[in-house]
């Protein structure tokens, strides 16, 4: 028993690692002291989540995963594509759900009206397309990351730093890190520094929209 | 000296009564206990602000209380037409800046698509049409109420509970309240048990976005 909001945040990469299980879930928590949260991950995604058809195969295993958390307050999918959604909030009309994808939008949006997005696809996730369409002015995939884990390499970092410079080149007044690995590499501060712009990093972001749940009523 | 973040929080309302000048600043330190709000008012507007011509000449009242205040790690404009913004912006380039306009957009766009405004003017504010023009199916002024102060009666109270739920009727899937003295009436909870939306607080927004800048390095 937590006497805390508890949330039940759910990993799309697949880790047997318990660092890298609960980066996201120490990170929040971190920021965000009066929550607790909870971390699970999704079987059978090694390689995380970069590509409309892992996400489509990772909803049922996502629904299976929520259901393993004990009477959460709340559910996150910690992916900027926020699969499995729709199917949560079916399943579970009562506890509020999030994902990176529309936390991020929504933060960037009081930070700029220029949006670029900086993730690992070379298309925006769907929550930008259904918040903010028209405010999307560049999408950046860094040179040579494919997936979560060509993040984690000093190479991944270099070439995160170097197209963040890029779309703020192409117009973007901030940018919205669109793969929540961008997180577990902590580069968001870095970037800022770099760039001269905010950047918004998605875990924060969902740990926000967690908070305002917590003390919403 | 304080060594929480502080917010220096200006009222667009001017009052003597200090149980209403810090009626903002006393909720989002409720909300949100590691912030500090220092709250100030702007002078000769006993009505608020309810008007295009009433925030035009608020905007030098706005600045000069500003300057009041000593050091803040971040100012709020506790207003949803988000007077001034530009121009705070301007003469304090290193603190962040922000508004119950863009706030509330900004948190209603995490909740829907959708977004019917309760406020108390028949036009949308500023920050609605900057961030999210294309999602403002309605705009409602409770019957009865032209100014902030018209709220804080009874028939301000059921004229508001009304209105939400006409707008509910016209298509609205979230709604946000488009008047920072909604949140001194202290009506969004009741309003969401009534109506089965979510229902986005002005001051509530605004603590969030103060929290969020008081954690993201």
């Amino acid at each position: 028993m937590h006497e805390k909001f508890t949330v039940g945040l759910i990993r799309v990469l697949t880790t047997d690692d318990p660092d890298l299980l609960n980066a996201h879930g120490r990170f929040i928590e971190s920021r965000f002291p009066s929550l607790h949260v909870e971390n699970l991950c999704i079987p059978d995604h090694p390689q995380g989540i970069h590509s409309p058809e892992l996400a489509r195969q990772a909803v049922p295993r996502i629904l299976e995963t929520a259901r393993r958390f004990h009477a959460p307050d709340m559910l996150i999918v910690s992916c900027s594509d926020d699969p499995g959604l729709d199917e949560l909030r079916a399943e579970f009309p009562h506890i509020p759900v999030t994902g990176g994808g529309e936390a991020t939008a929504a933060v960037a949006l009081r930070y700029g009206s220029r949006i670029g997005l900086l993730g690992i696809t070379d298309y925006a996730p769907k929550a930008y397309l259904r918040l903010v369409p028209d405010r999307i002015v560049a999408v950046g995939r860094p040179e040579g990351v494919h997936t979560t884990r060509d993040l984690m390499t000093p190479q991944g970092r270099a070439s995160t730093i170097a197209m963040a410079l890029k779309l703020k080149e192409q117009g973007a007044d901030v940018i919205a890190l669109a793969c929540t690995g961008m997180n577990t590499i902590g580069i968001a501060g870095e970037l800022e520094d770099v760039i001269g712009l905010p950047v918004v990093d998605p875990v924060l972001a969902e740990g926000l929209f967690a908070y305002y749940e917590a003390v919403r009523r």
